[in-house]
């Protein structure tokens, strides 16, 4: 059970005065999590002869949620390292027009990069709430519970960073990539939504 | 950066074909990395002249913030703690009637236990929740909306708690303890949805 209490560091960082890691590193580090459940699911399933029909199809979920827990790991320093590029195109001169138009551009790129890490953070949370529903429906019945809270764990990372793009596109000037990337995640929460809801049905089902 | 690669471990044991840590620890941690964004939040905010009037407030919420961490922190571990003793008691030897009888009853102390310590988990969530509606109230504009990834991180802990409180109450025969036990989640769900609720409305307002 050590090493459970390494989880300690990073959730110390978390409450640090330090705004990173924040709330778009938090979301990519739920949904790992929620990865996390899923593939333990699917480990709880493959090689039991009750479930040798379904073996292909669960391994194939086993492999899909560790491609996503790697990502989203990858995700929660791939957030923090964006939020440094806004901050130092904010610490850029600005006494001369000429650095103003530099500055003004280096926020710019540095927003639409920052807007777009956690986009790919909650279109991945999506992709694990899909296979979360998989599991739940093919995998281990008595784990079924632990696959219904990986989907619950990567909704809250989906909706965690849709608000950290939303928060970043308000301050693109953009509009073309403004409205591209508010329909993605429009895209993303509706599909999370859908999915979560056939989860919950199906781990309610069986109470 | 490096401390955060800790938290691999973790996800990793999640991971792991071994059920504990399972849904019910994941439920704890999220909710203990929620109260760890409140208390960011909280730090951001002290020490501001601009927030010179809600400081006394704020210090409070930190305290709070950080009592509901450690408290979480703790839960992540007792709730794996509690698995293994349903475990140890269904590894009773159930040869004899009498056997069955100690078996039984060891079942059900078992089962009651691990309804409890997932309830705990739900309920420090719930107040979480309430300590993020005050946090994106009062604190730090700026970092808005990490107090709301706070709630929902939080929320999903609350969600994911309630599930492990059901699945085992299922198998739990004392009425009264279950009627008991299942108020006190309906109870923690209500506040916990009504606080969310207001955050969403909070956070969402600044966009």
């Amino acid at each position: 059970m050590d090493t459970l209490t390494n989880l300690d560091n990073f959730i110390d960082r978390l409450a640090s005065s330090d705004p990173t890691p924040g709330g778009g590193s938090a979301a990519a580090m739920v949904g790992a999590s929620g990865a996390a459940l899923v593939a333990m699911v699917a480990r709880l399933t493959v090689g039991r002869k009750r479930y040798a029909d379904v073996e292909p199809q669960i391994q194939e979920i086993l492999q899909h949620a560790e491609t996503l827990r790697a990502r989203l790991t990858a995700l929660v320093h791939e957030d923090a390292e964006a939020y440094g590029q806004v901050s130092a195109a904010y610490r850029l001169p600005k006494a001369t027009a000429e650095e103003q138009t530099v500055r003004a551009a280096a926020i710019q790129a540095g927003m639409q990069a920052a807007s777009l890490t956690p986009l790919e953070t909650a279109q991945a949370c999506a992709q694990v709430i899909a296979l979360a529903e998989q599991i739940v429906t093919h995998g281990n019945v008595n784990a079924r519970t632990d696959g219904g809270v990986g989907a619950l764990l990567a909704h809250a990372g989906l909706q965690a960073a849709v608000w950290n793009v939303e928060i970043n596109l308000s301050s693109i000037d953009d509009a073309q990539f403004v409205a591209t990337t508010h329909a993605a995640t429009v895209h993303a929460l509706a599909a999370g939504q859908a999915g979560l809801d056939r989860v919950r049905l199906a781990v309610n089902g069986d109470q």
